[in-house]
């Protein structure tokens, strides 16, 4: 059982191997990744065992190799199919991000309950009403819950009655989900909220 | 000293008694606190104990008072002027964000290498030229950089070397900054690679 804290890691391990494997660089030492990562080496070495990634004395870790692993367990290998709920700034913006698919993750269609678009790069825009058929007649991995706070309980409860399993919320609220469904929160206003806590506890 | 951990779920007690206030709930028990936030009762007690939140036996917590404690150890009692430097699909949608404006957080100005529109939502839209010269001429207490990946480093070097303190970072990269410089990030790709983890990693 991997720890809440380890996971959170990972991402940040990840996105570090793959820049350094796109510039180039060969093998690393964990002394060279804690840097970056601003957390201790031998914290580093102790995280990556737990994914089967080992450094060898003297050389470090293999880039390319680390990579791969840590996209493996990240489950990264594989495409997912991507539904936006809520067409709004929110929505909008991730669904003209390119970032998404060069991981995997294509982002199929869009919902709003007033459609005013047809598509969004590309991405067809359909009535809020169409969801349940949509969700019976095809895959969906992941869905984004970009809606307004009040409207996003609702909308999880109907995606979660389709089959959905993996919610990703950017709805400002806590949304209480049935065992065996995960959902990640981009809480926007909890960031913000440190981060004012931050300036203005820090030395001026 | 707070801990990090301690920091971190300050906001998520702050949107939860907020919402409370809002709906008109008069007092709450650590353990309704609890349920809500999926941690135990026992932690919210201490948690609330390290900033002057001290509930009464058998009556529970005063929730307009908890607010106003909680959003005065938040920063939220104040204003703050922020600019936004990068207005591609990020930094549009945070312009268009009415949200952050209710809790004092009002956006000043947008930058960008080619500003294409003027305005966006009445907010002026100024190129990156500039950002040096406005920088003197105005307060800014939070900017936020939401350029691509290559651009964030040299943003964030301007804006610190034009006195800006605290850094709200939507770019997917590490910022490394000096000591008295706060940078919170936004890290969507790291949310979205924890949620394809436990995607990947939950029962079928």
């Amino acid at each position: 059982m991997i720890s809440e804290a380890v996971i959170k890691r990972l991402p940040r391990y990840y996105r570090h191997i793959k820049q350094l494997a796109d510039s180039g660089v060969e093998r690393v030492s964990s002394t060279k990744i804690a840097n970056v990562l601003n957390i201790t080496a031998s914290q580093v070495r102790q995280d990556l065992c737990n994914f089967g990634g080992f450094g060898q004395q003297g050389y470090g870790y293999d880039v390319v190799k680390l990579k791969n692993e840590l996209a493996a367990i990240l489950g990264l290998d594989k495409v997912y199919d991507m539904i936006i709920v809520g067409a709004g700034n929110i929505g909008r913006a991730l669904a003209g991000y390119k970032g998404f698919s060069d991981d995997g993750f294509y982002v199929r269609a869009l919902f709003d309950i007033d459609p005013r678009c047809t598509s969004i790069n590309g991405i067809k825009v359909y009535d809020m009403d169409f969801l349940n058929t949509y969700l019976r007649q095809n895959r969906v991995d992941i869905a984004v819950v970009a809606t307004q706070k009040n409207s996003a309980k609702g909308v999880a409860d109907a995606l979660i009655a389709g089959g959905v399993k993996s919610i990703w919320n950017f709805a400002p609220i806590e949304l209480e989900v049935p065992d065996g469904i995960t959902v990640e929160n981009i809480s926007m206003s909890e960031s913000l909220y440190v981060l004012s806590y931050r300036t203005k506890n820090s030395k001026k």
